[in-house]
């Protein structure tokens, strides 16, 4: 049986979002007045804490199990010339990853989280959407639940990533379609594209933009033409999140383009995410600003695999060891402020 | 046998600073090269790899032994009434240290980090830097002395940081000695002090400024009459982080202050340090501009004591361990850009 028979199935699921726990979160902050430290002094860590709590749904949260989702998928938009690096390079990429050769090896390894990589029909690359829709409703809908299904609904925190030649340029033309502004507002250099290519990739989402125009006003349409199957897959494990009350991270531009439809369907449909990083990739600034996220890092990093969410994690475990771990005022006989 | 029986003893080493090794950095950027992802896509991860090697003096650089180093003083401004916290918090925080309950402990233990707590003459404070020279020659190179023979040569990465009521009143006047622009530019509220107190912080600190006018052309004198025995031991660990070849990590706004003196010695005497990050302190963001540090992390964290510089380690774990681990193109049979 499908997880999604139909795009109204999921349209409803999208809609249908349970809300954070304000009760958990407050009992956060009211611990964290009380520890050996002046109001609000460690920042952003004190938030992350709340954060949390509000979607773990428990005071102190925790972060037992952390797991990494890596959705790899290919795109028939590569033979427009979009990509310095071949399309077969995604394929010898995930091969990379299970022989632990690959970057979000090793940040997955310092940052004590379980990795697992998930390719979509590798041999089948999607449709060039300059040509007709990327997924048909059925593939978009495959891929989605693909995603949904690989989200286990006792991780304590999960991060998101994808690989896939070809998709900065999927999801520009994603973000151009949901923000508007275009391929010269959107595309960036991705792996690495000389000037000629940046060209090309701004006209190919331009025609891509054109020829889906009447969909443009669906962002799940949207999503199956113009986008690819780790972006939908990406989208379908940001909503079980969601539904199974997983604290999430958002990892780039790919990750986060893959997201936003969800939000054009339900305002705060990404309040349980947490974007890790502001790519150096173009279009990520204007992204993560349309979709109210501010990005923990800013490392000009553009490698995509969940590296940034990833690289973040023990970021999490510190401020979650200060929240667990820290004397209060009282404990430790510290004078308070007069 | 004091390690600086002299001021010029101390003016001399600062000037005489080791440089760091341009063939190890190129040694790293090499294997950069070849790694599995494209040209620079781990953005800063590659810079700091790139960084711990040239003050390593060794390609690939290691993670075994980091340290974590906090001096803590007291200091004769707070009569001024320039905290919200009473002086006797100095002391009670450093036992809290020793009983593990403050926010450094937990993040030292994320990080992986030695943590030690250096109390200096906390039973006697400073003088009131409005009234004299916070420190006489033999107090300040004394203070000087025990953060140089603090700092292990053998560690990897050293996090520096610092406890002290009353030090960013004392590191603003230091920064305002030496960049220019009196209290009004470099103040801020530290702990938290209210308006009032803020404007009575500015005019302390033009206090200190009017009163030592004829030393603030030189850096040293500079911190021994406005600043602390806390910064200057944080001047000396970092002198002899640089002598040591010790890659280390500037903390908050009161370790950037203290560390500033070195530059205005001699120009790149900071070249061995990263700033971890930007303080919500009002004057870090126009100090680590004069100084050229530009921050890792901006996470309006205000707290000191080696938080944010030990917060980062991991991340820098995970560039080392992606340096280190990953597979290369030729390693991994991935098809390399056209």
């Amino acid at each position: 049986m499908q997880k999604f028979p139909s795009l109204d199935v999921l349209r409803t699921l999208c809609m249908d979002l349970p809300a954070g726990s304000d009760s958990a979160a407050a009992a956060v902050r009211a611990r964290q007045a009380i520890l050996t430290k002046p109001p609000g002094s460690l920042g952003r860590l004190e938030e992350m804490v709340a954060w949390l709590a509000t979607w773990q749904h428990r005071p102190p949260p925790r972060l037992d199990r952390t797991e990494v989702l890596v959705f790899a998928g290919n795109h028939g938009i590569t033979r427009q010339g979009v990509s310095p690096y071949p399309a077969t390079v995604t394929a010898q990429m995930v091969a990379n990853f299970a022989r632990r050769g690959a970057a979000i090896n090793q940040i997955a390894g310092v940052a004590g989280a379980t990795l697992r990589v998930i390719p979509l029909d590798l041999e089948t690359a999607t449709r060039d959407f300059t040509q007709a829709a990327a997924m048909d409703e059925g593939e978009f809908l495959h891929a989605v639940a693909a995603g949904y299904e690989a989200v286990n609904p006792d991780v304590d925190l999960l991060c998101l990533g994808e690989m896939g030649i070809g998709n900065t340029t999927v999801a520009a033309a994603v973000a151009a379609a949901l923000f508007g502004g275009g391929g010269s507002r959107w595309a960036g250099r991705g792996t690495g594209i000389d000037d000629e290519g940046l060209e090309r990739k701004r006209r190919v989402i331009d025609a891509g933009l054109a020829l889906h125009a009447p969909v443009l006003g669906d962002p799940l349409l949207v999503a199956a033409a113009l986008g690819g199957r780790e972006l939908a897959a990406l989208l379908g494990a940001t909503l079980a999140a969601r539904q199974h009350r997983v604290p999430m991270l958002l990892d780039g531009f790919v990750c986060t383009a893959a997201a936003a439809p969800l939000v054009k369907l339900r305002a705060g449909a990404l309040d349980h995410t947490m974007l890790a990083h502001l790519s150096s990739e173009a279009g990520h600034r204007a992204l993560a600003d349309a979709l109210g996220l501010r990005p923990l890092l800013d490392f000009g990093m553009r490698l995509g695999e969940a590296s940034a969410a990833t690289l973040v994690v023990p970021l999490f475990r510190a401020a979650v060891a200060c929240h667990a771990g820290m004397a209060t005022f009282a404990e430790a006989a510290v004078d308070n402020r007069a």
